[in-house]
């Protein structure tokens, strides 16, 4: 087996890993999920989970990073769509099948602050990455008169804001599904809680 | 000195503990900084911190509790305004004041996994009853036709995360001022990002 294909099977056990101990951090929270009870969930000895992350900070930093690269994925490709309903949906609903989808990694991306700080660093640096793809989508769309004029980084807190803490509330399985609640906060986002006149 | 003026004296100082603390929380992070960082951010001994604490939790869950009461407080208020927009305007307004005012109490509102179950569970207890203020607001409205149909749930976690979310990324101090980001979010949260034609 060369380096290339190596490579693969690790990322792909990494994910299944990260899938798995999505359900550990939810159970347990967090904090309080470690390595062992990570590797008690997926049915690994501690020892095969360590072959793959070395400690909990780098499994953390793995899954952040992944989602980012997911968002920022979806907000290029938000930017290729049709006028500012198409572009702005698309990035609402994007956003919230990476945090909620199969992956479930949203809870992961709301925590960040107790990474050491070389990690926390390049999760922050990517972050802000995705925030001016984010800016500039709504800054582009109040240019061409779609959006109310206004801070663009006062509209993305708004709209992240209310998407990030699906993460808080969101339980797979539960009263709604993912694309149920992608139709409403996008609906809900784009055009007010009131109801036009 | 009897016991109803002590207790108020204590009262006093713990706000003033309190507000001193959330600098140092939001310098050093919430987990990061112990008695000891907020005994020093203060100017006081430690000893002379455990006489109005015994331990962070119950800093913390002092602070959330307090943070909670006061916004219950707004969310009855905003149940004797005129009309859906005054009503959620109040809410969404007030909200923002008590977050991000002079107590400076935010960061914290968006922390509690870490407390002993005990303390967590009154917390949760209390955060369910606001939120169930919020969307007895919000089920209201709809009745009356003045909100869009459909789960008064999900649109109260569409307005409470966009509101809590500001504790995340406001400065005191910086480019905006309360007030700017509450008229803004107001605004955002009622009638949309989209531009009405």
């Amino acid at each position: 087996m060369n380096g290339r294909s190596k490579q693969l099977r690790t990322d792909g056990k990494r994910q299944e890993i990260l899938a798995a101990a999505s359900g550990a951090f939810r159970k347990l929270g967090v904090r309080r999920a470690g390595m062992r009870e990570i590797a008690e969930a997926l049915g690994l000895s501690a020892g095969n989970l360590y072959y793959y992350f070395r400690n909990k900070d780098e499994l953390i930093y793995y899954c952040q990073d992944r989602t980012l690269d997911a968002l920022i994925e979806v907000a290029r490709e938000a930017g290729r769509q049709y006028g500012t309903r198409g572009q702005l949906g698309h990035l609402i609903e994007g956003h919230l099948r990476v945090l909620l989808g199969e992956q479930d990694s949203g809870l992961l991306h709301l925590e960040f602050d107790d990474l050491p700080p070389e990690l926390l660093k390049k999760v922050v640096q990517k972050r802000d990455r995705y925030e001016k793809l984010v800016r500039a989508l709504i800054a582009d769309a109040q240019k061409r008169g779609e959006l109310r004029p206004g801070s663009a980084k006062l509209d993305a807190f708004v709209l992240l804001g209310a998407l990030n803490w699906t993460a808080r509330w969101f339980r797979p399985g539960g009263e709604w599904t993912v694309e149920m609640v992608a139709k409403h906060h996008r609906e809900r986002l784009l055009d007010g809680l009131m109801e036009r006149r």
